[in-house]
């Protein structure tokens, strides 16, 4: 019978392989700031990614010649210093590397008596101790937010409705839901995916510093409750994605208590600046919270994907989610450590996200990934304070944290305005991105990589008003 | 304004080390034989894992060593060749040098103009072709066929109730869905998930091999829309883990056709035998199918985590899961690219899991890929018949893949054979798992592994037999 491994056939040519490709993706990371953010993707280059399955082997060091000649030049940047788009995270080497071991250990944590599951329960205890919840919360790494918000509404679902919903579903109950104006949608689609409909969701409006208004909440709540609908679920933000804006955690989690609804915290953006003493008192009163979603992706840099979600009841958050199986059937052994993973979520085959978060907070401490984050803060003020000196730009938005929304000042703004994010993008000088802020199209920087240097902030400032002018001419 | 990046301060010395992290991790996969299985884990190795936060760094070169003395050696060792438990696939060398290069390039691929989401739709492309599926398929990486599986049922979720269940909810509906008997747990699981509950799952009867009886679907389907049921879903199963079963798919398909009811296949265990041309036939009828859940990381060999769903009609998948929100606008430069993964699946944040495949696609070539597939089959029948030789042992069920259910004869079969598990494992030997085939509990040694060899069989052979002899004397 003829061995069929696809382990290299001459270790040595793998090895002096495989050490070239570190030494290219370190030499990347390193010197990614002498490259473009982003450039526009040749469709020749694009075109080359429509092939037929390839049956026949190619050479590893061919393969990699592709990656790094038409992949790499082409993602999104956001390793670099200049990228301000959306909410990503910067990544480190350190983190890197230990995906490389994760990878190369190929730990499934679904399950079963292993130490990779022993690292979750630390990095899990450590986000127990970061926000101040109880020994007995629980918690797990999934995806991202998106992924943790539907967890969290799948339990505060089974806190109200129980096993009965687990089993025979929704049914005609009317279930009432809330957040402000300005969370997040993964909100409205994991109601949606839960069964509950995303109408179910309570629009709360926000105050003009874009936070929930907790009296509109109050009335909200009192509102369903005398149209017959249960409130069983309420998230509020700390750090929105638009402006960085915090809801009043400690006024929600009253209501909530007092209302005997769930209350959520979508801590996607602002969660970890708990690692920072400068940042966490304003994220005072989510210690309160049921529930909790974050991303150790963005402000945390460890490479994507590596969301979490931590449950004040763990109990409960594990009978929201367990159930039986002949072949799961836990005892000695391999079988051992129950209960598992795959009983506080719907994911049974999960990689080892946990490797790279640990290796991250052991090798730089939670010091100084706080001041890393801190650091994206001052640069926003920085950014702020840029803005208001300029007569030609106008701040849209409070700017909380880390992140700015403001625009070029013109006729017919909105239009500039994108015009002015796409050639900034496209030229490769910086990446914001853009969002509405009642109405208005802002440039929106989010400050998340801690690469991020002053001089990145004052060259995407200069360009915004060279690019300005240049249009408005 | 102090630097506060996360990058090495010095990269000469974070180079060294580096190299010396992917040298210790190419040797593990290389010498992996020469380990035990998997071990114990001792009580003090445990206790390390439960220290507060570390506030202070601490040099990359010790946090490696503690991967290597306390993590490594306690992992489930499901890349060694003897691991035979559950269905876990063994990783590659190659595979893992992909994750470390999509670690450093920290792409998401949740949306955005990139060509890392080429990469994406190249291997949808392949898998496509793989399945007889059309252009206009669409599909996503997920971390498992649990989220593929979930997926499945919320587009034909779609299918039946439309935009108005994804508004207002599951309501009072009376759906049903279909699953043989020997299915995965996460199909019902799903339905939980999804609000439906899992009770809207219609175990059905299997024949003698463990495929699903086609005679009973059809009168279930008969029997819930006489009682005001809406079938909406069936399941069919393309090697059930505990046997590696294939249920009739050209059957399932013609009755889900007639009825109108979506046709899912999960596939997690077997779909990917279409890589080889003497396993493909008996998945004849997957091209039917609406959607397909299945594992990179299984048969593909794939590192964890690296699912991957396909649904034959992806304007419809696109609609069943597609919103917007102001700022994921998009339009030009980084904004353009339409649509988005995120609008076919639940997460917003995703790692770039396509980049381990394309890699170990390209460097094998479906062809060595799908002899290895092969491989585990032709293994699995020595195993067979190395129990119908013996008169100690007794096979409980067909072995139509790369599953192998059977057990020590002797009184009282069930906590001996459990025990012959326990003791295997706990002696490094080998790692199958067990599974319960008709209330007997079997060894069920699932050979998934590229690594796995003639003689890890004949080793896991003897030793049974002798565990069995020394418990039963």
């Amino acid at each position: 019978m003829m061995q069929r491994s696809l382990d290299p056939e001459n270790w040595e040519d793998f090895r002096k392989d495989a050490h070239s490709m570190l030494d290219d993706i370190i030499g990347y990371i390193e010197r990614v700031a002498e490259r473009p953010v982003w450039q526009p993707i040749p469709e020749e280059i694009r075109a080359r990614f429509r092939e037929p399955l390839p049956q026949e082997p190619e050479s590893l060091g061919s393969v990699h010649e592709r990656f790094m000649n038409e992949i790499l030049p082409h993602s999104v940047g956001n390793v670099h210093p200049g990228f301000m788009g959306w909410v990503h995270g910067g990544g480190t080497p350190v983190g890197m590397l230990a995906e490389m071991l994760a990878a190369g250990l190929n730990a499934n944590l679904g399950g079963r008596d292993q130490i990779p599951l022993e690292v979750e329960r630390q990095v899990l205890s450590w986000t127990r101790q970061l926000f101040g919840f109880p020994d007995s919360a629980s918690g797990i790494f999934v995806t991202g937010t998106s992924m943790a918000n539907f967890i969290s509404i799948l339990a505060a679902r089974f806190s109200i409705l129980g096993e009965e919903a687990r089993m025979h579903g929704i049914g005609g109950r009317k279930l009432a839901a809330y957040a402000s104006s300005s969370a997040h949608v993964s909100i409205s689609r994991a109601l949606d995916f839960a069964g509950i409909g995303s109408d179910a969701l309570r629009k709360v409006p926000v105050n003009r510093d874009f936070e929930m208004d907790v009296d509109a909440l109050r009335h909200a709540i009192e509102a369903d409750r005398r149209e017959g609908f249960t409130p069983f679920f309420v998230a509020a933000t700390a750090g929105t994605v638009d402006t960085g804006a915090i809801d009043p955690l400690p006024e929600i989690a009253e209501i909530a208590s007092g209302e005997g609804v769930w209350f959520h915290v979508d801590g996607a953006c602002g969660a970890l600046g708990m690692l920072s003493p400068e940042i966490s008192p304003k994220l005072s009163g989510i210690e309160l919270a049921d529930s909790i979603a974050f991303d150790f992706h963005k402000w945390g840099q460890v490479p994507y994907d590596a969301g979490f979600v931590l449950v004040k009841d763990g109990e409960l958050h594990r009978q929201a989610f367990a159930s039986g199986a002949s072949y799961l059937s836990r005892g000695r052994a391999l079988s051992a450590g129950s209960p598992w993973p795959c009983d506080f979520g719907p994911d049974l085959s999960r990689g080892f996200r946990a490797l790279k978060a640990w290796f991250t907070i052991r090798v730089h401490g939670s010091r100084k990934i706080g001041q890393s984050i801190a650091h994206t803060c001052e640069l926003a003020r920085h950014l702020v304070q840029r803005i208001e000196e300029s007569d030609r730009l106008e701040l849209l938005a409070p700017c909380p944290l880390n992140i700015v929304c403001f625009r070029y000042r013109c006729n017919n703004p909105d239009p500039v305005n994108l015009e002015i994010v796409a050639r900034l993008q496209e030229t490769g000088i910086a990446a914001p991105s853009t969002a509405r802020i009642e109405g208005k199209l802002a440039i929106r920087a989010a400050i998340v990589n801690h690469r991020t240097r002053i001089e990145d902030i004052d060259r995407m400032v200069d360009a915004v008003l060279s690019i300005g002018k240049n249009i408005h001419e």
